[in-house]
C-alpha cells in the first residue's frame, strides 16, 4: 500500500460531507463561513450532516451504513475525537478523503487551522492536495466456543486503537493474546492495546509504547500496567492477526473500548480478533498547502513531513533540559 | 523508625486474632490443625476471629474500632489480599506483629508456608522473630472548599496505596498534585498511584515504578498511563503529605482504591491527602525460621532479607537471556 | 519485499560458504562431522572458507569483495555473533541464504542446534526451506561540508544496528537526527541506535527500545541514556533514511559500531546516513525442518513462527510472576 | 540525619574557599565583584583557593588533604562540575556549607544566579540560610581475594553517582551484584550506576532510574542498557552496602566514573563498594534568598522546595502535551 498520494484534480468533490460534535459557537460560526465560501466558488457541490435537529440550512442528511449516499470528501471541525468519530461512520467499504479543521487547539490528526480553511478547501478541490493513508484496524468477535458473533457486516473498524481494560473492576485481567493463531503470551495486566502506527501518539504512547510513523504500515501491541518486568511493546507487520481472548480463569471481564468508546465487554472465554483494515482513512495533510516560500532547505513541498513537526511541537518529543538556559532564576 | 526489631520473648501473646478470606478445604483444614497446635502448646491463648458464621469452635469473635478487644498477634491464611485485609482492620493505634500463611502461592507479603506453620509459631511466642515494620499511609479526605470531609477517626490505612483511576470512564483525569502545600505538576492520565516501599512491588510496579526496599521510609508517586513523555515515578521522604486533587475542570472523577479496595469516587475539585501513617505493620519475617545450617557467607540468621529473595523468586528480577542456554531448541 | 519465501528445489547449491570464528573442539569436531555429511551425501559440491591458517583439508579458500566466488549458501557455525561477522562478507550485491547453527547456547539468529546439521542441510539442499529475509541497513559517512566520504564502493552493511555511543568520553554527546533530510532533533546522549528489526531484540532493547518482528520492513532509532524525559523510541518505515551528524559544539566525538564492531569516530560536524540495505539477509528458518506431528494446532508447518517462540523461550518475554508458584518457599 | 538545617547566625564564616574550573571573562570577573564585596562587608574573613598559577589577588593558596586549612564556607562559580569538583575536594571530615553560583545556566546544584550573589552572600554571613544537606557516598576497593586496596584514607566520595560502564569495549561486562554481602544479582549490561537521591536527577535519570527527593537518604541502583527486560530501578535504605564485582568471565573490565570523572579500571574479580558516606555535603537552598512576598500560597519562605520548582523548570517534568494549545499551526 502506498502511503502518501496526492488526490487528482480530476476528481472535483461533488459530494462533502461535514462533520462536528460540539454545536459551540465558535463551531456553528465557523460551519456558516465554510459552507459561503464552498457554495459560492463551488456552487454545485452538495453538502451533507448527520442527522440532528440543528443541522444548517441547505445542508442535507446524511445515514451512515451499506446503502449510505456516496461522500466525496469529508470535512472536521472539532478536536482529534471529531476525526475518529467520521472514521467511525465509514464502516464498509473505502472511506473519501478528509479535511480536518482544529477550532484551536493542536492535534495529531488536525492538520489544519479553521482560520485557513479557504487555502485548504481550495486544495481538496483543486487537486494536488497530499494524502495521508492511515491505516485503521478491523474487530471481528469470537465467543467461546471461537464462533463469530455477529454479521460479517457487523464489523468494526478504529483508526487509534482497540483497549481492553479492567475498568472499575478492582481486580486484574487474564487475557491470552494469539498472533496469526499462534500463541504469543499470557497477559496479566490492567489491559492490553492494539494500535495503528496512527494511535501510537494516543493511549498506546501513555502506556509506554513507541512513536510509529503513520506512513508504516503496522500494528502495535502495548500491554497497560502488566504484572510482569518483562512485558514490553511489540511491533507487528500488517499482515498479522491478532487475538485476544479473555482467559478462563481471568477474574475480571474487560471492557472493549475502540477510539475510545466503549463497546462490548467480554467475559472469560470471549475474544475479539484484529487486523488491518481494507479501508484506511486517506487524511488530507498539512503540506498540501504549505507555502513553498516558507520550506526550510533540503524540504520540498508535499515532502515536509507534518509528524516531524507534530511530534516535536505537541509532544514536545525529547525537549532537552536546557531549553530554558537563559532564564534567571533566582531573583533579588 | 527503626524498621527491623526482634520481638522480644517476654511479650508472649495472650490474644490471637485469625484472619482469613477464603474457606476453602484447605483453609479450614490448616486452621484446624494451627488451632490444635496453639492450644496444645500455649493452653491459655485465646483466639479471636472477624465475626463471620462459619467461626471455628472455641475462638472469639473480635469486632474492629476504638473499642476492640487487643490482640497481641494477628496470624493471616491465604494470598497477599488476606494480609492487606488484616492491615484494614487496625485502623487506629498500634498494630499487633502479623504472622502471614501463604497457602501454597508465593507473595511478597508471605514469607510463611503453612506447612512450616509450627516452626513460625513457636519463633513467634518464644520470643526473637524478626520484625520488619512496613510502612503504612493514612488518608484523609477534602471537599471543593478544601475541609476536612469525616471525622478525625475516620482515617484511612494502607500498606500498598492509594490508587486515583478514571475506572470505566471514557475519558482521562486531570489531578492537581500537590507536595507539602506547594503545586507539583497537573496530571492527565488514567491516574496516580501513591505507594509504600511495600506497595512498590504490587500496583506501582507494573506502572513502571522503582523497587523500593520495605525498609526504606519513603513514599512512591506514580503515573498510570500520562498523557505526557515526562513523567516519571517520584520518590519522597515519609515525612512529605502528598495531596491529589481533581481538577476543577476534570473531564472525569476518579475512583479512588485503597489497597485495591474501591472505596471512595472524588469528584472535580475534591481531594485525597496522603501522608505516613503513625502505625506500621509489624510484619514477622521469614529469617526469623532460617536455619542457621543453610544461611550463606555473610549472611547471619536474622540478617538474611527475605526481599533480596522475593525479588528474584517472585519477580524474576533481571531474569537474563541465558538461563536457558543449555536447552536444546531444535529437534530431529 | 516478501519477507518470507521458500527456497527452490531447483536451486541446489554447488558453493557453500562456511563461516565460524571459534576454533574449540565442538566447533571443529562439528565442522567435520557436517563436512563428511555434506561430501557423502552431495558429492559435487564445493565448500569454501575465509583464508585462515587452520582451514579444514578439502576446503577452499574463499576471499571477499566485488570479484568474490559465487556461493549458493553460507553455513555459521557459533553464536550471534558469527552470523553479524557472515553479514559483513557480504557488503555487495545479493547475499546467498544462511543457515546457522548454534554450538549450545540459544540466539535470536541461530534457528538450528549442530545436532540437528543432517535435517537442517538437507531441507536447505532439497528446497522447502523457508527463508526469512532480513532487512539489513546500509551507511555512508558525510564530513563537515556533508560530501560524501569514501567511494560508492565501500559502504556499510549491517544486520542489528549502527550505534553512536560516547565510549569512555565522559561528556555527553551532542548529535542531530535528520529524517529524509529534515530536523527531527537535537539527542543529548550517551549515544543512539538505529536499528533493523532484527537488530530490535539486540542493543536497541537494552536501550529501552520495542521488540519489532523481523518481517515487518522498519527502522528503529533508540536513544541510550538521553539527557531528556521525553526520548522515546521511534519507528520509521523502510523508506526513510536517518542522518545521525554530530553536533558542531558536542563536547565529545563519537563512536560508530555497527553490529557491535567499532569502525569509525566521528568528530564534531561529521555524519552517517543510514538507509535500507538493498540486500536482506536471507536465512533460513526453524519451521523449515518442523515436525509436522509437532505442530500445534492452527500452526501448519512453515507457518510457525520462530520468533513467538524465540522471545518466549529466549527473552522470557512476559515472564509472569506466578510461574513459581507451587514452589514451597519456606522450609522446615 | 535531618536534612534541612539552618546556618545558625552565630558561625559567621572566617574562612572562605572559592572554587570555579573555567577562567571566561564573565568568571573573572564575577570574581572580582564578589570577593570587592565580601571583604568590603566582611573585612575579616580570609578567602582561599585551589593552587592556580591565576589565582586572584589577596587570595591564598588552600591545599585539599588532612591537613588542609580549615574552611567554614565554599563558594563556587559555574556549573554543576564546579560543585562535583568542590565536592571531591573533601574526602576526609565534614564538608563546610556550600554556597554554589551559576554563570547563566541553570542546574540543579546551582541554586543562586552570579547575579544574586549580594543577597546569597549575606544570608550565608548573616544566618539563617536553608541548607540541604546532600548525602554523599563512599567507595572502597577490593580486590580478586576480597582484600581491600588502598588505605583506608583513600576513600572516596561522590555526590552525584558512581557508575562502572564498558566504555569502548564492544564487548557487555557481567557484574554481581551484593546487597550487604547478600548476592543480589548477575547484571549483563552497559553497566551500573550508585546513585544518591541528588544525582537521581543525573545520569541514573537518563539510564531510567526514578526522581528522588534530594532530602530523602537512599541509594538507588540504575542499569545501563541491560540485556534483561526485567531488570528495573532500585531504591535502598542508606544504611546498604552495595558491592559490584565484575564477573570472573566478564568479557570486559569496566571503567569506574565518580561524578563523570573516570579514576579505575575494574578488571575481572575485582570490586567496588559502596556505602553512605558520614559527610554529606551542605548545599545552602534557594529558598534562603526567598522573598516572603513572592512566596505562593502555603508556602512559608524556608519551607519552599527548590526541587519542586527544578524538576518543573529544569526537567520539565511532565511537560503536558496541550502546553502550545493556543498556537496557531498552520498559517496562510
Ligand atoms: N491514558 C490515556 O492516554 C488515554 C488515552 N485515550 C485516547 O483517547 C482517544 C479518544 O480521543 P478523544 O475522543 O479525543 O478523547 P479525549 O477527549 O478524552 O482525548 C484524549 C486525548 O488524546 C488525544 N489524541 C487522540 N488521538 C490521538 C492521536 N492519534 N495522536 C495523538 N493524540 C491523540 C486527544 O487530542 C486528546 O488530547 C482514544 O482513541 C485513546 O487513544 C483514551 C483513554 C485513556
Ligand atoms: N495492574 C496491576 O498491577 C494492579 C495491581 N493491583 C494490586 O493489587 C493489590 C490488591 O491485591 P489483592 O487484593 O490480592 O488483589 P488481586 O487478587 O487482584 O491480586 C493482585 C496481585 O498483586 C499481588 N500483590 C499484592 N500486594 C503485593 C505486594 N505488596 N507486592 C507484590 N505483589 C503484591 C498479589 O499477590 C496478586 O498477585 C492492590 O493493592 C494493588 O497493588 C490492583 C489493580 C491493578
Ligand atoms: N548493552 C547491550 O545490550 C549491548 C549489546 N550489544 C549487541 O551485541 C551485538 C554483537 O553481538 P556479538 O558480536 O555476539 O557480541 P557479544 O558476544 O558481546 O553479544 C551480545 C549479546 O547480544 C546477543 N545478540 C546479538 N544479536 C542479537 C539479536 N539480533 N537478537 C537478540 N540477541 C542478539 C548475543 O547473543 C549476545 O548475547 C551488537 O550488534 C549489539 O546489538 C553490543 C553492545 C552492548
Ligand atoms: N548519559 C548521561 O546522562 C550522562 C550523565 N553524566 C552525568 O554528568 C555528571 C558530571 O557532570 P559534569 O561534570 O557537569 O559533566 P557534563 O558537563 O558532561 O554534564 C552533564 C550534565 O549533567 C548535569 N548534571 C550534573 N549533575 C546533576 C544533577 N545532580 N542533577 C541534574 N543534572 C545534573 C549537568 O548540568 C550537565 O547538564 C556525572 O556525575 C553524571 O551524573 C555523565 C555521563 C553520561
Amino acid at each position: 500500500m502506498q502511503m502518501i498520494t496526492a488526490l487528482s484534480p480530476l476528481l472535483r468533490p461533488k459530494s462533502v460531507l461535514l462533520v462536528n460534535k460540539l454545536r459551540t459557537k465558535p463551531v456553528v460560526d465557523a460551519i456558516q463561513a465554510l459552507l459561503s465560501y464552498v457554495w459560492e466558488k463551488y456552487p454545485d457541490v452538495k453538502v451533507y450532516h448527520e442527522d440532528r435537529p440543528d443541522i444548517p440550512e441547505g445542508v442535507h442528511v446524511w445515514k451512515p451504513g451499506p446503502d449510505a449516499q456516496k461522500i466525496d470528501l469529508v470535512v472536521t471541525l472539532g478536536g482529534d475525537g471529531t476525526i475518529l468519530h467520521a472514521s467511525s461512520l465509514f464502516k464498509v467499504g473505502a472511506v473519501p478523503p478528509v479535511l480536518s479543521f482544529s477550532m484551536g487547539t493542536l492535534g495529531f490528526l488536525l492538520p489544519f487551522h479553521i482560520d485557513d480553511f479557504a487555502k485548504a478547501i481550495d486544495s481538496a478541490f483543486e487537486g494536488g492536495a497530499a494524502v495521508l493513508h492511515r491505516m485503521r484496524l478491523s474487530c471481528t468477535f469470537q465467543d467461546k466456543s471461537g464462533s463469530q458473533i455477529g454479521t460479517d457486516f457487523e464489523e468494526w473498524q478504529v483508526m487509534n486503537e482497540v483497549a481492553l481494560h479492567r475498568g472499575s473492576s478492582p481486580h486484574l485481567n487474564t487475557i491470552d493474546v494469539f498472533v496469526d493463531g499462534q500463541h504469543l503470551t499470557e497477559a496479566v495486566s490492567d489491559g492490553l492495546i492494539v494500535s495503528t502506527p496512527t494511535g501510537s501518539t494516543a493511549y498506546s504512547l501513555s502506556a509506554g509504547g513507541p512513536i510509529v510513523h503513520p506512513s508504516l504500515s503496522a500494528i502495535v501491541l502495548t500491554p497497560i500496567c502488566p504484572r510482569s518486568l518483562s512485558f514490553r511493546p511489540l511491533v507487528f507487520p500488517s499482515s498479522s492477526s491478532i487475538t485476544l481472548r479473555i482467559g478462563d480463569r481471568s477474574r475480571a471481564s474487560a471492557g472493549l473500548s475502540m477510539d475510545g468508546q466503549i463497546s462490548h465487554v467480554l467475559s472469560p472465554g470471549e475474544s475479539v480478533t484484529v487486523q488491518a483494515s481494507l479501508y484506511p482513512i486517506p487524511c488530507i495533510n498539512r503540506s498540501s498547502i504549505a507555502d513553498p516560500d516558507e520550506s526550510r532547505e533540503g524540504v520540498g513541498p508535499g515532502k515536509e513531513d507534518d509528524w516531524v513537526r507534530d511530534i516535536n511541537n505537541l509532544l514536545q518529543y525529547n525537549a532537552t533540559f536546557r531549553s530554558k538556559a537563559l532564564l534567571r532564576h533566582s531573583r533579588t
